[in-house]
């Protein structure tokens, strides 16, 4: 149909999903998690969240975008309880990516499980630019 | 990067999201609760169904759009059972905010939590201008 | 607010909902299930896949589209470990669909319930044109 996306691939999956899709002034970003680019997944929500924002920024940063462009997030996390034990964490990780004020929604849910059983969070987002 | 977005902050939280951020044509809206302006949540999906329309035509206002602008809807229930126990309260508290049969995409799923253990719905969608 | 708006809807709900609605350049899809055109759902996860692609299928095409329009996917997903047990099942009914590697994103949780007991998997996507 003749659209034109950029995407970016990563990972043993590569094959099959994109960590971003680009189309038109949106960009699309796969859910990011908190494991390194060593495959070391930290134990806290706070460390994962840190990970998993340094993450979405490379991607970003491979489309000439960084957070500012972010409009739109979804977290999913698998305790709600120790999320909020550790929001000072998580916030900061999530103002330190930002570096200001987020200018994106944010949509908080409980799910069942994540990808791999050690993940406490995911995060979901759209950016525009 | 130069992108310019409008924002709505509202709440004790409002430093670390926005409860919708409008970028060119499109409003995306944070998932919207059943917890009314005085901070009350009533106890039937029902009712908290809507509460979270009203925040959410209260929130489209602001932005000069109306629920004719929303182009897809999620919906984060924390039990289907209970959902379709009551599924004429929710789609008539649907339908009375929308005002006619809504021209919105829908997808329901069950989540482990909510950000507030009171809370049976959240509503998380999209508009577009 | 004179919005111009493209819908799609189908089955006994579609006073509700519209299993798609397309917005300039933007389809949004309501999540997809293994549920066939004859109401049965098969019991594996691969072949509900399958169904659910194949149904995709059917909205984009309404649209004019094809899976090449697709830029982002969320999995929702009953039983994780059963996904990673059937996801050359999965994976392959998803190649099949997409023709080639997908150019989409990507998210999969697991969520606590689908809309009916039977179902393992919903896919619900975005699609650009």
């Amino acid at each position: 149909m003749g659209i034109e996306k950029k995407t970016y691939r990563s990972g043993p999956y590569q094959d099959f999903y994109c960590e971003a899709t680009q189309v038109g002034n949106v960009l699309y970003l796969s859910g990011q998690i908190g494991t390194d680019q060593d495959g070391n997944t930290p134990t806290t929500t706070g460390d994962q969240t840190k990970i998993a924002y340094s993450n979405m920024q490379s991607i970003l940063a491979r489309f000439g975008e960084d957070m500012s462009n972010i409009v739109d997030e979804t977290l999913y996390v698998t305790d709600m309880s120790e999320l909020f034990a550790h929001i000072e964490d998580v916030y900061g990780a999530r103002e330190a990516a930002y570096g200001r004020a987020p200018e994106a929604c944010q949509t908080v849910v409980q799910v069942a499980a994540l990808v791999q059983p050690e993940l406490k969070i995911e995060i979901k987002c759209v950016a525009h630019r």
